[in-house]
């Protein structure tokens, strides 16, 4: 394994490396979550490129980019035990820091416009502009084969998607499936933040998101439903303050009356200032 | 000479050369300061492509995007005696359409602010965000090693030269000299649209410039006092309509009071409804 930071070093290294190559982008932190990644990455491309980096553009100005959690030793020997020793096969860390990222007189921007508008985006503005620009950013500089997202955060995902085929970024997009503990929550960086209350309430997303999924499977098509029923649970949890919830196009992120196509259930909650996402989608 | 239109063939082409790849971007009707820069992509790359693509994004609603000329036949057999027969190297025009670049649905915009704002920004809303959304697309689909602009369009220059330092585009730009009619008028594909009486009145955009320039070489550094000639040699024009003339900081585009690193001289001037860019840099 060998670890980067400045672009120079970033690119020596990723001109170094022959054959395919996948990234893997994070804000540290590491949890099962992204370890599922970066294996599906490895044995998917002979190299893989894991990027560290706690993105500042994509954080609101009254959210958590101060107190997000940092750990770069343990996510290192994390990385470490992934390896594949004596094979040709290169794992690199690449830890750039804000100041490379964003140099004084900085001043581009990538913008996804119609579906960023809602979800996330509504509840973070500005959010996906930070998401979108710091990940062309990690194309360019890794000129990866393939990239690994999470379906976890799915509208990134859908936004990204959007950004790799209109801009034509010569790219494959692999979105795979949340992380999950044993008892259904999503596996997030930002679980930490929670209570022991909380963590245990916490279960009511995966929960809410069976009802949903349970009453589809049966043949429920109705949006307005299949959202009306995930509040109920949420609301059944006093610990729990929802945001939003949403019964969208898979593709467009539009709300549905009706579900005819792939749909995404999703939510965003807070426990106490801890706000947490998930999602499932219906196919 | 390999002419592709759609991504796929262009992906392919591209992906079946070996060795370094020069691009040059165009909008087509192919002049000498064109040509000029397929030249010197061509000594300084093993391969070249040319994509020659009327961007419909980078036109205002009242500007010229229907009528701008278009002639690709005499495009291609211009280029085709440009090429090198008998080597290995390569010359790939790529010819998309307004529907591949832009298909229903698009949605991603890439933006550059504080370059952005004045001169060409200020008079053309919207023009930079379509140029760079445009050069981001060529530059993810054609992935070259060195990308060729001409210095004719100063600010473009700037402008995408900041996106390529910001975005961290793996490239290395060349922004080339300004082809030039014997009479000193910068060649423009727009140049055909003028009528006999002020294609020689055009000159003029060539005379301000060069007297600001023996004003700066005698040594004047007041850049209030250099536009100010400038704009007195335009108005001696009776068919010369000025818009702007600006005496600016070459990297940030400030207008200067006092010239004391390298400087961009520019202007943008109207004959009846055609308008004519020019500048120098003063180094």
């Amino acid at each position: 394994m060998k670890t980067v930071s400045s672009f120079f070093d970033l690119r020596a290294a990723r001109l170094s490396l022959d054959g395919t190559v996948g990234l893997v982008p994070t804000m540290g932190y590491l949890h099962e979550g992204h370890l599922s990644l970066v294996a599906r990455a490895k044995a998917e491309n002979q190299h893989v490129i894991v990027s560290i980096f706690v993105n500042p553009t994509q954080f609101g100005a009254n959210e958590d980019l101060s107190k997000y959690p940092r750990d770069l030793e343990r996510d290192l020997s994390l990385l470490a035990s992934l390896e594949s020793p004596g094979t040709a096969s290169q794992l690199i860390v690449w830890t750039p820091t804000a100041e490379m990222m964003y140099p004084s007189g900085y001043q581009t921007w990538v913008e996804v416009e119609a579906l960023t508008k809602g979800l996330e985006g509504a509840m973070r503005p500005g959010h996906f502009r930070g998401v979108t620009t710091v990940v062309a950013k990690l194309f360019n500089a890794t000129q990866p084969h393939k990239a690994y997202f999470g379906q976890k955060d799915a509208q990134q995902a859908a936004v990204i998607r959007r950004m790799v085929a209109d801009l034509n970024f010569p790219l494959e997009m692999v979105i795979c499936p949340t992380t999950r503990e044993a008892d259904g929550l999503a596996m997030s960086s930002r679980n930490k933040y929670l209570s022991e209350a909380e963590r245990k309430a916490a279960t009511v997303l995966f929960r809410s998101l069976n009802v949903a999924k349970a009453l589809y499977e049966a043949g429920e098509r109705d949006g307005e439903m299949l959202r009306r029923k995930m509040k109920e649970m949420l609301a059944s949890e006093p610990l729990a303050q929802m945001q939003y919830v949403s019964c969208a196009d898979y593709d467009t992120l539009e709300e549905l009356d009706t579900v005819t196509g792939k749909a995404l259930l999703s939510m965003a909650v807070y426990f106490g200032k801890t706000r947490l996402i998930d999602n499932f989608v219906l196919r």
